[in-house]
Parts: structure tokens; C-alpha cells; sequence
């Protein structure tokens, strides 16, 4: 049988220490001499076990500091009825969002064949950053038909979340019709956004969401930062 | 009302335009000048809205010879039932697997918890490449419980699909009990396999598989090529 490399079995490990909650999020590792005595290894090894956590998003080394646990990446479930808001309490995250452009303006050929409107028939848009515990973790923009929900804008500045603005509009549910994933890197103005690098990975998901009469009442476009999302399927929905 | 820039309009026709099928996979768009007539602007406005279709890997230029459609991205459908060979073929492209590695060895310690296995329990771990229409589209690796299934290896090598090797040992159906999904950057290995750049956006797939007694059959890993695959939830399932 083929053997896993020593530096390998030594990053389970320690990632299993840290699933289990042996070291908890922001904790310090044990120095590397420490860890080298723990697996019987060279310093070496161990770096290079490290390395491969902290490539992973696991750890991230401070100079001089020492090595520390990064947060762990939120699970985010995809299914029918997808709550920015509750997802994130759901995992002791306290959710917030940050309006960053509301308008109203003419629908696009895409954006009209979605919500099943004209192309040219106005719509609202509404731009924002979504954040868990004060680190951004997604853009979203969301287009709503302007129509059926004329005092939208209104709402969505004062409520804290999509689907109270959409309640305060008369919409009391809504539900997911299909959600398409991609990965795409992030550009300039994404990574500003979300504080991260030009060029990182990027989990891009598009959506329609429907009244309990199948009308559509929002086409959705999130993008989140890969490193600190796992969306999920099945399991609850 | 805020309004659409005009190239990006003229993006927007094209891609519908394909979207339509007036322009098929691998056709050449009319050059920039009867671009340029019909939407009545000038070549720059043409060359910025190919710019911005061919960054959404919509098109690619070929240097001296034209504007060409690229392929669109395959739809992977995320339910209880993944089939990879049965997703394709219902989109009229031909699936084909490329047997990487094959290889019996002690289970690391996430590998048993995924399993329900001991760390250390012997599993069959299967790498390999899958392809849509000769392109490769993703790199799986998959793991195996080897006790229960010893004769896995060798029907892995003679039967097209995982499908059909699992069914040939014995397990007639299998579903998935939850899919968790990220982005990640290519490392120079998956680019390599993949013909992507390194660096390039991947799709990163987590999955345990049951079998109807809800005992895990497999453990599998994948990572698709992010410009060539969309992960869809919902909408069948």
C-alpha cells in the first residue's frame, strides 16, 4: 500500500485538532519546536504541513508571532428558501449588510427575461455587501420588478434584510426557482469591496426567486469570497 | 433612470444573440465593421463589449482570423442523484473518464470520518480526469470503503463510468447526502491536467455518497475547470 507523506498525515492532524476544537479560531498553534517533538519530526516537516494549511485558508502565519487558526469558512445552504440573514445566525454569526447603490432604472434583455418583465420596463437594483461578524463575506446585487414593488428602495434602506424589505412590500415569501454556482477570480473593485486579493477565488451564484404564485420577484447575482464561504447542498432542504 | 452603457448593450445583444443560437459553438462572429453597422457605433464601442464578452469566456479571439463562440459552460446538475456521464450525455455532449491513479492504502483520518471508517481501515482511492467532448472538464478523486468493496479497482478500469463500476460490486443505487462547494485557485498540477492556466478559478466539490442502508460508499472530491462548468441546485431535484 502507498503511504500518505509524513508532512500530510501531520496537516490532518492538526486540521482535525482544529475541527475537533482543540485550537479554536484566532488561537495560537504550539510553536514549531513543540510540534516537531509532538510528531517525532523535523522542523522542516512540520513547515511544510503548515504551508499546506495556511494554502488552504486552515492557518495564517504573523512574522515573529507565530502561526494562528484563521476563521473557519461559514457553511451558506443553497436550496429553496436561501436567507442571507438567518444562515448566518443560524451559525452564531451575527449578519449584517451595507447598502452600497440603490437605483431604478430601465431592465437589460437578461435581467427582463428573468423576472419575466419587457426589456426596457423599469426595474430596481440594489447593490451590497453582505458581512458576518464585521468581515464582508459577499457582494450581492439583487433585481427586483419596479412595477409590483414600487416603495422596494424605501424598504430596503430601512430594513435589515432582503426578504424584511421584500415582507414590508407585501411579498411574505418568496422560494429559490434555481441557483447556478460558478467560480470566477475577483477583480479590482470586488476585492476592495470584500478585502481581499485582485485575482482570488470568487464563488459566483445566480438565482430567481418566485411568489408563492410563481411570479418572479427577484433575480439575484452574489458573489462570495471562496475562501471565507461553503455554500452546501441537500442535507436539510 | 440611470442608463445601460452602450457597449455594454451591445454585450448584452451578442450574448443573447448566442444565448439564441443565432451564433452556434465555434462559429465566427461578423467582423468588427458590420458589427459596427449594425448597432450603429463606432469599432471601439465593438471592441470593448468583445472585451468584456470574451473575459466572460463567451467568445475568444483568434489573432488575424476573427471573434469566435467559445463553448458554453456544460450545466452540472448538484442533487441526490450526480451522475457525471448521465449530466452530459443529457446535454448532447459525450462524457469520457481518464483513469489517473488507482491505488489501495490506509485511510487518513478525515477519509475514515467520511467513511465511517477507522483511520487506518484500507480504502481504494480513485484519481482521474473527466472529459466532455474530449475537453477536460474536471479532476475527481474518490475513495473507497476496500473491505466492502474488494473487487472496486478492477471494475474501475474496465467500466466507463463509477456508476457502473459500483453497480457491477454490488451497490445497485447510491445517493448523496449533502454536497459542499468552493472556489480555489488551479495549483500548476490541476492546471496541467486540466489545460487551464494556473491560477485560473476552479469549483471545488465535497460529497459523501450511501448507499439505500445509509452506509457511505464513497468520499469524493472533485474540481471542475470554473470556466467550463455552471453547478446548478434546484430547479429538477
Amino acid at each position: 500500500m502507498a503511504r500518505t507523506p509524513v508532512w500530510k498525515s501531520i496537516a490532518i492532524a492538526l486540521t482535525d485538532d482544529i475541527a475537533q476544537g482543540r485550537y479554536e479560531t484566532g488561537a495560537k498553534l504550539p510553536p514549531e519546536a513543540q510540534l516537531s517533538a509532538r510528531f517525532g519530526v523535523n522542523r522542516h516537516t512540520v513547515r511544510r504541513a503548515l504551508a499546506e494549511m495556511a494554502e488552504q485558508g486552515l492557518v495564517h502565519a504573523r512574522r515573529g508571532a507565530g502561526v494562528f487558526v484563521a476563521a473557519k469558512p461559514a457553511d451558506y445552504p443553497i436550496g429553496k428558501r436561501v436567507r442571507f440573514h438567518q444562515n448566518l445566525a443560524r451559525e452564531g454569526r451575527t449578519p449584517a449588510k451595507q447598502v452600497l447603490m440603490l437605483e431604478t432604472r430601465a431592465a437589460g434583455v437578461r435581467e427582463a427575461e428573468a423576472l419575466g418583465l419587457a426589456p426596457g420596463d423599469p426595474v430596481h437594483v440594489y447593490d451590497g455587501l453582505s458581512l458576518a461578524d464585521g468581515q464582508p463575506v459577499a457582494l450581492a446585487q439583487a433585481i427586483f420588478p419596479a412595477e409590483r414593488l414600487p416603495d422596494l428602495c424605501g424598504a430596503l434602506r430601512e430594513e435589515t434584510s432582503i426578504t424584511a424589505a421584500l415582507k414590508a412590500c407585501g411579498v411574505a415569501d418568496y422560494t429559490r426557482l434555481e441557483t447556478r454556482i460558478t467560480a470566477k477570480l475577483a477583480t479590482a473593485t470586488q476585492a476592495l469591496h470584500l478585502r481581499i486579493s485582485e485575482g482570488a477565488p470568487i464563488l459566483r451564484t445566480t438565482s430567481i426567486s418566485v411568489d408563492p404564485d410563481g411570479t418572479p420577484v427577484e433575480f439575484g447575482r452574489t458573489w462570495f469570497a471562496g475562501d471565507r464561504v461553503t455554500l452546501t447542498v441537500g442535507g436539510e432542504d
